[in-house]
């Protein structure tokens, strides 16, 4: 089983914008440079972010990407189901119709037992992925993170986000 | 998140396998055509089942594969990763140490927030499949599965197996 290395960019990305003043937007490229990956890389991610409601992106000079929702309405399988999309890991195949001397569909109407195991063990995963929140992610940085990192990341924000004329 | 598959075929056929008389093997050949599947894909898979010892392999004219364990001894994790590998989903790249202004690896010993939540929900699925053994499966499409269903896998199976010379 494998996730695309999407996944932890987009984390990181969606955790450290938590960080910007309200209203403020940070460009895509502060945010590639910021995590040490290539923009246009980093852009295909942001622009699933943004298509499945977890950022907005502000265009123009002045733009850039902010979460869409407050940290705490936003969860690990949010992130997920946008950066890899919402199918199951597990393809059901449908293998139990096929081979020689299989039933007709009627006999296949119960879902197979099998591909039922898998889903409720995918389900397990998710539920556990949707009980945590980018806050608790950015809580736990700022309780447990070394103060360096956690400064770092202060300052770089700081000295990077971009007020909108909206919000001053 | 993508499961490979062989990850199907091969639950299927370590499922199948657990109806086989004692002692008796299926060959590999059967085993393919009884889930539709072609005999070089499933060889692939039936061989990583031996080498992670979910499957046992007799050579020879009357061989053919078999559980090395009893069913209830048989996860579907057990099988996942025999097929699918013991790598986690989430491929943690330490992110967080690249990028400008990065503190030394000294400020990083703490395993990263963002990777252990990921790799807990990844053991909330590990659990599940863990707790779901081959008996329950085959217990589960013998009582609910198509009456059908059910006899042409006995019937198949019946047919097919080599009883060994030891065994008889």
């Amino acid at each position: 089983m494998k996730l695309g290395d999407g996944v932890e960019a987009s984390i990181h990305c969606t955790a450290f914008l938590a960080g910007l003043e309200e209203g403020a937007v940070l460009p895509g490229a502060a945010l590639a440079e910021f995590h040490g990956v290539s923009p246009t890389y980093l852009l295909k991610h942001l622009k699933a972010l943004v298509g499945a409601g977890v950022l907005q992106s502000v265009p123009g000079p002045a733009g850039g990407y902010r979460l869409a929702r407050r940290p705490d309405q936003v969860t690990l399988l949010d992130i997920v189901f946008a950066v890899e999309g919402r199918q199951p890991a597990f393809r059901c195949g449908e293998i139990r119709q096929r081979g020689p001397g299989a039933p007709d569909a009627s006999a296949f109407v119960r879902p197979c037992g099998i591909a039922s195991a898998m889903l409720r063990a995918e389900a397990a995963w998710r539920d556990a992925l949707s009980g945590t929140t980018l806050a608790d992610i950015v809580a736990d940085f700022q309780a447990t993170g070394d103060p360096r990192s956690v400064a770092r990341g202060c300052a770089y924000l700081e000295a990077n986000q971009r007020r909108q004329p909206s919000s001053r």
